[in-house]
């Protein structure tokens, strides 16, 4: 590409910032050499963590003061006016000054003030909170996690292009395969939400995608789909019970360890291995979330992530950019 | 107690049976001596795994040729008629011949079969499926987990009461406190149904149970709450992503497990211990599900569980009994 593209990083959020997101922008820098970093964030204190002859181009702080706080209700946050970092990065992709915004901090705060800068993308009536979730094979996307509580037949249908849109802009060689997540294989199971959604999707042509039709809770981790769209109620307990399965069974684990030291000792490392596989698990530990349905994208890191997760999530953000997922959307859409 | 206690057995239903479901009730009735077992099979077979000098008023056989297969739809096995071992089982609950009916077989079909043969019970709109699911000290109920894929407030408030009274059946000793399950904890949260539930439950006055408020899914397993009430479709899949992210964490264990022959040993022991802890977590395999709003409780074994977990299955039956759950329900559904 020519012209570099530039991330608007929210220096602030998040557990340990901007130390981690800091250390995470270095560690992504040395693997992207054509990236620009509009940092917002209290400047004194995010030159603490870069060298001291760094780049001020490639690495542009934005100095602030104010702040979006973890406890903040999102209502609040946004309140707090527009000198945060927070909204400054969002305002930054709004004022085309930067292609793609992140944040590690409060996910409420800003989902909503991305919603009030940020316009809707043509034709897509809600915005959809995804994530990616390990399977069998690799990762698939799930969506809606949480930001719509009632969704409509044609907001599940706008779920399935902008899941199917993100899912190939992260994997262009795929060939993207949507199902809906309901409480049956059969066509007549569900509300009559999901079964007018099923009904559309079986006759919509041109899509972007294939249809599968319908899996079930226990086949969202299975890798035969790549991308599973559901209400953001529905989602978002699923993402939560299966991150309570995954606490329970490391817990339970860590209990039941044999008593003398051999036993222990091969236990204690087989608790490592599965505390990694329970870190793989969370889909909000690997990349983040990723808020679709805007005009511009708004990736969240997880708070608790170190600046290794920062780092992946800043890859896709850059994956996001170099190929055009609100592009892709819109093409899709008024297929 | 004076009379004995008759419970009424679908011998032909899940795997294995009716050898699992004799033998199960053989380990059941070494434990419980005050039980009649009325059995409803084809006696040939059934007769096969029992003592040749068996107690025929104690293991008590109806002979049945016809039966529910587990392919059958809901619709197909009550098409069947009134001559499978399933529907004669019910009936005979109905006709107060036993107090309890179980089955291993088909869950759809038990639901729909028993719903024509029992009535509801009073003021109660709607039956809903429950089951135990484990936690850091104990089990908890859960419900609905199926029955009722669109449920309203008063559907809610329902399933507080009978899981309620179930869980106090189960666990005479305890006080039990309900949650409602929801996307966050705060009162604002949550669709409109949820809402208004949880309004009516803070009101409620002189129920048979603390109202703890809301629990997201994560929330489920850690112990602080015995109920958790939600509709059936999102239950639903709660259960089944539990279920596919258990089995995603011990596959990928089994798969992580090191290469070395004593590492590899060590993984085994630890591998068969993390397998017995995803068993302990499936709630359908621990005791099966309850059906409760219905004149009569309805059992359901889990289908692939050995004569042990049948002969558990078999435990609840009598507990529900004993501490007349029905009465129960009744006495708090009117308050």
């Amino acid at each position: 590409m020519s012209e570099k593209i530039k991330i608007a990083v929210d220096a602030m959020g998040g557990e340990n910032s901007p130390k981690k997101v800091i250390y995470g922008i270095l560690d992504n820098y040395k693997k992207n050499k054509d990236i620009n970093y509009n940092i917002f964030g209290d400047k004194n204190n995010i030159e603490k963590y870069l060298p001291n002859n760094y780049n001020k181009e490639i690495f542009k702080i934005f100095d602030t003061k104010n702040k979006v706080l973890d406890t903040d209700t999102p209502l609040a946050a946004a309140k707090k006016g527009k000198d945060t970092s927070m909204w400054l990065a969002i305002e930054s992709v709004k004022n085309n000054e930067s292609d793609v915004v992140i944040s590690a901090g409060n996910t409420g705060a800003l989902f909503v003030i991305s919603k009030l800068n940020l316009k809707m993308i043509e034709n897509i009536d809600k915005p959809a909170l995804s994530a990616l979730w390990p399977n069998k094979k690799n990762f698939n996307v799930v969506l809606d996690l949480g930001a719509n509580i009632e969704c409509n037949d044609k907001n599940l249908i706008d779920f399935s292009i902008m899941g199917s849109s993100l899912f190939k802009a992260l994997y262009p060689n795929e060939e993207p395969t949507v199902a809906l997540l309901n409480v049956g294989s059969e066509e007549l199971k569900g509300n009559e939400t999901i079964k007018k959604a099923y009904q559309k999707l079986q006759n919509k042509k041109n899509t972007n995608f294939n249809f599968y039709g319908y899996v079930e809770g226990n086949q969202i981790m299975d890798g035969e789909v790549n991308v599973i769209v559901t209400d953001g109620f529905t989602g978002n307990i699923a993402l939560k019970t299966a991150e309570g399965t995954a606490n329970f069974i490391v817990k339970e684990f860590k209990n039941s360890m044999t008593a003398n030291i051999l036993g222990k000792l091969s236990s204690l490392i087989n608790y490592k291995n599965l505390k990694k596989i329970k870190k793989k698990l969370d889909p909000r530990l690997y990349n983040g979330a990723i808020l679709i349905g805007l005009n511009s994208p708004v990736i969240k890191s997880h708070g608790s992530t170190d600046h290794i997760g920062f780092s992946n999530s800043l890859d896709v953000c850059i994956k996001i950019v170099k190929n055009n997922l609100i592009q892709k959307i819109k093409n899709n859409i008024n297929k």
